[in-house]
């Protein structure tokens, strides 16, 4: 066997697999971005035929022979293995999905998101309950045939964070409850943070530049991507050469930009960190999608809410938006942007109540899963763990239930990769500190270049390489940690609110 | 036979293709709109991929066996019949050309289209001549493939308009040759409009309003389509539910950007006007590219230069241009956006000089075919041509020959349908004017519901199932007759000129 052809046959093929794919991403960016309402059915459409036509292109009998013959291949070097064994198990896992089986759940998936969209402006959840429930069942079905270890959710969780499982999950989400709590309760019985003044008057204009001055500073390169509106904030890519932002802006809030863009960011820097030499192969791939969120809410968080931070932007922030912050020092700003305070929106939350939120679609995906709770019970389930976990009253499905757009996307088994981000993060940065000289300074100065030059070697130059927690252990001596979460933010807020 | 199955499965593989071509058309559109620079090269290639997909869909050996199968069946009803018949001439036309040929076409037009806008800024046309070069072997390689009698121009032209040829260009344009001259030398004798009002300051803006505005007056669904900036307006679509128009922006130009939504939106108008339920079939398709510009040239100039419209627009043009157009009349801005004046911008020019930039480009394009002129030559024949035909000195190539997109798309043969496109539109219009009852009173009144309702029914409705000669028979009863449009444009320069 030629081993060199071989594996040029098997890079080839990958690459035109790539090239459906980012098409897809191209379709799907466009529909939440720019998209007619009407444009929407034979959208949907057209995203179905090309998933179709990627599976079939993935799965085909003589790509298997393919991989076969490169597995049995002695003449290929470590990185040709590595990509050749990644592509043998996505081969084994999609080669579980029939054909017939992705067309429709594309489909679903499209409509989904309208009918989605449609509930969420007429705040009802049950102009989107028929959708869901189809979509529902069809992951159930996917979770079959994908097969599981113990809990269906396995399946699906694996498709977004390989080697992690039900178990391991109750087993962080259970160790965080007691010293979140506590902080909690520690924080609740403090003076509360003023954080009035981010809801004055941010022009949209002027929100659109500073986030846009922001990101460049930080380092994202708008030669190879973009941002643009949409009504639930994410970042896509067709390249690492061209990554999409997007972000929503509210005149009357300057955290909802400003977060979300320093977030999307960090994933978008990700995105463009990742080998474009090895686009359409495992290794040009990212990790999972905990290491995805890892580095935006490093970014977002870590970075993006500490005080060295701030140091260097408040002032430019001043500039412009002179009526809204001039009267308030840096020292109020640094607080008011990490007020703690039970609230109803996920991606608006603190960086603890935060993983609250996380929790509870958690234990409803399970439910639902499980069977254990019924599509229509699910604003009442919502509204009362809220209540139980928040303590907060939901007014209405738009700030509950609907908020998130990802079931409409059919992503069941994704939120817990969030909070994974988060103690990611944590640990990351940890190590960040350990290793690159006054980086404290360096954000002082409004310098990311040494961080971002760290996480590209660290981080985004692996693509798919490591598993999570090998990347983990190679970049923090360590398994996964959450002490390292609950370490930063103790130390962050002891600091905030004095206890 | 089962000829009711196989049609269903011919209707759904036509579908299919459609969704990938529509797919490539998403991909376009972002490429000329949104796309960051650096993202260029990977979409190149998932453009082709996607080429090649859906030339391997419809030139399969299985596609081939189930079109003759239905040729041969008796229990099809004359329009699915008609679907066939086209369906079969696409396949022997898209059969001639090899797969590998239609990627490396598709790769090229890609890389082209950067190199032009790269040369086009630079405004420098040798950026471009290598790439030009390349193409222009391909596509003579494409005229070859797909065979031609007489001159190889023919198997180009007859891919934008079925059943055209040099001879009958020729022809056309020789004939035109006297009159417009004639014409022309009248109105140099005249003295001339002024329209240098359109050359004041119109903001940004309130232009980008002014002319959203205008179209959904004329009868746009922005619900089914929407418009972006470009370099080079043009519309695309991606269903007849989602179309989309494009246009520029120059602040101390009011007809730029006017008289190109307009000219937009009547191409918008034909693509929303295609009906939905024969999605992906023959009859679902505009009809030929000559039929498509009529529609546009048509409301831009038929309409959109007439007094009967600006009686109505004006005092909304008035209104929200009040420092650039409260001094000036509705006659005198008549007068003035019918100015004629030879010019080096073929998109800006009057209705009558246009046809000599189209001739140009004409004639250019048979000489390259022929091998008479080289690529390196064309700035030189360009400029000599714009002087001899209308008299002008082309100061650089971006004025020159780098003006128009078309040639990096891979566009050769094309330009001609623009000059017909204007002529089906004189023609069409005074059929319009008959069969209409007091059409000029409903334009007047801002009422575009009776034009359009009556292209609806007379263009839009039949999508591919007459040819362009068969529907300007049924909509004129006679074929194409030049006649027409010197007949307008003589009544319309002779009441503004006064010779």
């Amino acid at each position: 066997m030629d081993c060199k052809k071989l594996y040029q046959d098997y890079t080839q093929h990958l690459q035109k697999i790539a090239d459906v794919r980012y098409a897809i991403a191209v379709l799907q960016w466009d529909q939440e971005t720019y998209m007619p309402q009407k444009g929407a059915g034979f959208r949907a459409q057209q995203v179905a035929t090309l998933s179709q036509i990627s599976h079939e292109l993935f799965t085909r009998e003589s790509f298997k022979n393919l991989l076969q013959d490169l597995l049995n291949c002695s003449g290929l070097d470590e990185t040709e293995q590595k990509n050749v064994s990644l592509s043998w198990y996505d081969y084994t896992q999609q080669h579980k999905l029939p054909g017939d089986f992705v067309r429709q759940l594309s489909e679903a998936t499209s409509r989904s998101f309208q009918a989605w969209v449609n509930a969420k402006t007429g705040n009802n959840f049950f102009l989107f309950e028929k959708d869901l429930g189809r979509l529902l069942e069809l992951k159930k079905q996917e979770a079959g045939f994908l097969g599981y270890e113990g809990h269906p959710y396995n399946a699906l969780l694996n498709q977004f964070e390989r080697g992690c499982s039900v178990s391991l999950l109750d087993k962080v989400f259970s160790s965080l409850q007691a010293p979140l709590k506590e902080l909690l309760n520690k924080i609740m019985a403090c003076p509360q943070v003023n954080d009035g003044f981010l809801n004055r008057h941010f022009p949209k204009d002027r929100q659109w530049q500073f986030g846009m001055d922001l990101m460049k500073q930080l380092g994202f390169d708008f030669s190879a991507g973009r941002q643009d509106i949409a009504e639930h904030p994410f970042t896509t890519n067709f390249s690492s050469q061209d990554v999409r932002l997007t972000t929503r802006i509210d005149e009357n809030d300057f955290s909802n930009m400003t977060w979300s863009c320093i977030h999307e960011c960090g994933h978008g820097l990700y995105e463009q960190g990742l080998p474009a030499s090895a686009y359409g192969l495992p290794l040009g791939e990212y990790t999972s999608l905990g290491i995805h969120e890892s580095q935006s809410r490093l970014w977002e968080n870590n970075v993006g809410r500490s005080l060295d931070c701030w140091d260097f932007f408040y002032p430019q922030a001043q500039q412009c938006f002179p009526d809204a912050l001039n009267d308030i020092p840096v020292e109020q700003f640094y607080k008011g942007i990490n007020k703690v305070q039970p609230s109803l929106i996920r991606t608006e939350a603190d960086e603890l109540t935060y993983h609250f939120h996380v929790q509870i679609r958690y234990e409803l995906e399970k439910k639902l899963l499980e069977g254990g709770l019924q599509v229509k019970d699910i604003p009442a389930y919502w509204n009362e763990q809220y209540n139980k976990l928040l303590g907060v009253t939901v007014p209405g499905d738009k700030q509950g239930c609907l908020q998130d757009v990802h079931w409409s996307h059919g992503s069941f088994g994704y939120f817990p990769t969030y909070s994974l981000g988060s103690f990611y993060a944590a640990q990351f940065f940890a190590a960040a500190q350990k290793n690159i000289p006054n980086l404290a300074g360096a954000i002082r100065n409004g310098n990311y270049k040494p961080l971002l030059d760290w996480l590209r070697i660290s981080v985004h130059a692996h693509g798919r390489r490591f598993t999570s927690e090998e990347l983990c252990e190679r970049i923090s001596g360590e398994p996964l940690n959450i002490d390292y979460f609950i370490g930063y933010t103790t130390a962050k807020y002891k600091n905030i609110y004095g206890f």
